[in-house]
């Protein structure tokens, strides 16, 4: 039997949620590993210009979080890439949702690509 | 023609819906106004006991959103409720799918009522 005094804020799944990807930086790097990126420096180069700091930080959560690996892919010198477990990569719909809602409210929004709106 | 400065980080829409709810708490209101909460001590009296701060700001950033609208409910002395708009009520998806990822991976979160995951 678990006891409530496991969760943060409460047992509320949405809350547990947002617990781990409630803020405006962690959904873009699991956007862009979703596109395609797998490297440290691809990830910092997004138009959004995440703060490096905040990067490591985040990849770091995320890796602590299983929802991705980190997989050296050169050793000399060391050079790692970023890959997407299930969990993470279970966030899409939550992705294609905010963007659905992105489009239809805020004006002048990019629309995504067929394929990432159909992913599953 | 609108330009890409108009927006904070990008055009992207996932990014700008997450300028608006990108945090802890913003989803979790919609959630409990979703789920029939008007008042604001109805809403401070949540389990995850939202700092009273936190909410006031909240609500007034999703009043200036058009994500709800403040109605007046008892003149005297002066009452407000708070009601989703349209463009709130449809965060519903975004909750719904956040609370599919935390029932799947964050082991034994609260499971929702079945309208909540089944309402449109």
């Amino acid at each position: 039997m678990s006891s409530d005094n496991q969760f943060l804020r409460s047992g509320c799944p949405i809350v547990n949620g947002l617990d781990i990807f409630g803020d405006k930086w962690t959904l873009v790097i699991i956007r862009d590993l979703v596109c395609g990126k797998e490297t440290y420096s691809e990830l910092a180069d997004s138009p959004e210009k995440i703060p490096t700091n905040r990067l490591a930080e985040r990849l770091k959560m995320l890796e602590a979080e299983n929802m991705l690996v980190k997989e050296l892919y050169q050793s000399k010198p060391k050079r790692y890439k970023y890959v997407l477990t299930t969990k993470g990569r279970d966030i899409l719909p939550i992705l294609q949702d905010i963007a659905k809602w992105g489009n239809n409210y805020v004006e002048g929004t990019w629309i995504p690509l067929e394929w990432f709106m159909e992913a599953t």
